[in-house]
């Protein structure tokens, strides 16, 4: 009995050992196949130096989408088509100026206005500033009276000992979104944040706030980290008069816009759904190439490599250009209401929008089958520089999917750099190396792969 | 007797696990230490910027010996002091064309002069072109006497395949280094490697040659990614009249230069050592940032941060910037002969010069002991990013302290970058980050801790 079990057990390994050899050389093929033949960078190229930066409800974002279905065409899907959504639409206006008055000299301040601010009055406004290091210290000087008719300042700095910088972001981004707000609440008229950034210079880093329904709604912009210790040491050194600020940006009516859909149906079981993707639209400054033109260059690949290899899905692979991740996530809400709506069966999601740099492994948010499931190839990823597989998360367009059953995974890249760049001027092109987005993409086409073929249940 | 072992075992593991835990937090203030007090980055700003590249014998050279002594002064080095070697001298010159004629028509090629290449005579020179792709064609070419009076072009392309840019910089230096002797083996005039880098750009990779002393000596560069494809094309179409080519390099007598070392005495063992450097010389073009000036200010943090820690080493730490790595390994070599001469006892050697980029883990050189027991010690670094402990390497500045029983480490960083760069114009200041530059520091600081603490034998 023994000796039939030991039997049994050796063979069963032997067949795993076979079935992960003729695995890692597929994994071998489609990495090859991506370095070598690969699209995604020069598509990006285009994406941002041919349409730019593309804001949800912009122009831009129509040429994105336009731009992407023809992609996804050439690349070799079955059907391509568009998915409709209403998004917000913020316009930041032509100007936007920051000015410290010190004595009778005058210092520009770089800023940014936030996503979702409203403008100041025509002229701009003038106030001072009190500066606050967190919620606390505001809640503290609000009560005392101390903020009305001011302008905070929530001077956070990143936390730099955390090796996971989302995990800082995380930490510091709360100032951002919720901080004008709170500031409100005790009476101030202007909401000044330090950027949410990883590295010491000039650019400020714009992003979605939002402002809390029975609460004034105050302008809000976020100066630079060297920017927020100019302002910090003026404060100190109490030599400011006054803080002039002028935004002209405003909230316009919702408008019509799309997801942008590619499928290769399965083979097999052409109604379970693999969904991988990025977001189409960007912030309105820099040119949106690590977030997210990288994740939505690296999806296309997957459709392109996976027809390229004449790999034959059991299950339908669904490439999705989400739309209006960056302020209200509308293209994620319409993709997964649809499902449901369909009745739609959906094993796996993997989002990509964390940057294109070299992938390390896989976020999730999956059963204890599921997850057992993937660590169980984790090592046919090592080749690969992926060894990454224990962190929580997906990614933002995706995440209701879990509700459907579908495993999610985020494409986990290097993080170092990410948040020196996020939604700043600095997010461009020229800041993409080509081999680190290209090994992002063979990634994630491995792991449809093993998904489809092995499944997750 | 079955109790009594198990007892034991379980004792020795439970120790195991809390000496574990007791590493790893030191290891977070390693780590934190570092990201939030390290001066590294801001060095390698001023090596960068204020002094720039050093080519070996080279007036800059010499301020990198100053600043790098003052450095180590300053990070708190017992002794502080110069180690005298001779190094070759190679200077450029003033000009270097190249220019293709079709036609009426003149097209300028950039070009580098490969490191150790002789000039052309004034004037320059002019010949037809010969494209090979590797050796069996220069062979076969030579052999029928086609490149008699010709220049030789090595169009190699850079493997993408590997994941590992290491490998495909293997593969293809070769015509780098040996292609103009192998060409004048059968009568050619010049060299012009494509060269050996992993961007399509136009920035020609210089480094070192060497040429056979049993054969004519050729003048040699190398020409850009871009480059190499517009020679190819032309050549391609028979409608390259000449190529021309002026250089005016030269190789001057060898000079007085030094190894840099600073030194904390260990307490317990002062005369076992533990060397941790990079090298001090970069080739002339860029300000060699990542190659390696990266290295030598992630070495001098090693020191800086085991005293701010106020961590008592058992054994001695020696920081060393070498000297002369890039054409000669003067440095190293002297380093070496010292130790041995002086019977020293050498448990560990680190050299970072992979670059500054995010660390992910150490290639090694030892024994099998000695690899079990840093593999022993991988799970603690996991939290960092790093997890590859399988590669063979060290550095080629330490190599020889591997006769003294000296286990070799070489950081390993993500490599995808690492060739874009490496030996151009683009290697410079503005292509290092903060964050990734001090991860890499800090590791290494993490490596000399558990080295010293549990020695390596």
């Amino acid at each position: 009995m023994i000796k039939k079990i030991t039997f049994i057990f050796f063979l069963a390994c032997s067949q795993l050992v076979i079935a992960q050899n003729a695995d890692s050389i597929m994994l071998k093929k489609i990495s090859d196949n991506v370095m070598l033949k690969g699209e995604c960078y020069k598509n990006l190229e285009y994406l941002c130096k041919k349409i730019g930066n593309r804001i949800s409800g912009s122009e831009n974002a129509q040429k994105a989408v336009d731009y992407t279905f023809k992609l996804l065409k050439d690349a070799g899907a079955d059907t391509v088509y568009l998915q409709e959504c209403m998004v917000p639409q913020w316009v930041r206006g032509k100007n936007e100026i920051a000015k410290i008055t010190t004595g009778n000299t005058e210092t520009v301040l770089k800023i940014t206005a936030l996503g979702g601010s409203v403008g100041t009055p025509n002229g701009g406004i003038k106030g001072q500033v009190v500066e606050v290091k967190d919620f606390d210290e505001l809640k503290k000087l609000g009560k005392d009276g101390l903020l009305k008719g001011k302008m905070v300042f929530y001077n956070h700095p990143f936390n730099q000992t955390n090796v996971e910088t989302f995990k800082s972001y995380g930490e510091g981004v709360k100032y951002r979104y919720m901080g004008p707000s709170e500031a409100a609440r005790y009476g101030a008229i202007a909401s000044i944040v330090r950027s949410v950034g990883s590295s010491y210079d000039d650019f400020p880093h714009t992003g979605v706030m939002k402002y809390n329904d029975s609460l004034p709604q105050i302008p809000c912009v976020a100066i630079s980290t060297v920017g927020a210790d100019v302002l910090s040491q003026k404060l100190n050194l109490k030599i400011i008069s006054t803080f002039y600020l002028q935004l002209e940006c405003k909230t316009l009516p919702d408008v019509k816009s799309y997801n942008v859909i590619g499928e290769i149906k399965g083979t097999e079981f052409p109604k379970e759904y693999i969904t991988v993707g990025g977001h189409l639209d960007s912030w309105d400054i820099g040119e949106g190439a690590h977030d997210d033109g990288a994740g939505c260059v690296q999806s296309i690949e997957v459709l392109r490599t996976i027809k390229s290899l004449g790999i034959k899905l059991k299950r339908t692979l669904r490439v999705v250009m989400f739309m209006n991740e960056e302020s209200a996530g509308r293209g994620g809400e319409i993709y997964f209401e649809t499902a449901k709506s369909k009745n739609e069966k959906h094993i796996l999601a993997i989002e990509s929008d964390a940057g294109g740099f070299s992938p390390r492994g896989f976020s999730s948010t999956a059963t204890e089958q599921q997850k057992n499931k993937i660590k169980q190839w984790a090592k046919l990823f090592m080749p690969y520089g992926v060894y990454d597989f224990d962190n929580n998360g997906g990614g933002a367009d995706i995440e209701d999917l879990n509700k459907l059953g579908a495993a999610l995974l985020g494409l986990l890249p290097d993080s170092q750099r990410y948040f020196s760049l996020h939604h700043t001027d600095a997010d461009v092109f020229e800041a993409v190396n080509e081999r680190e987005l290209k090994l992002g993409a063979a990634v994630m086409t491995m792991m449809v792969f093993l998904a489809d073929q092995y499944g997750l249940n």
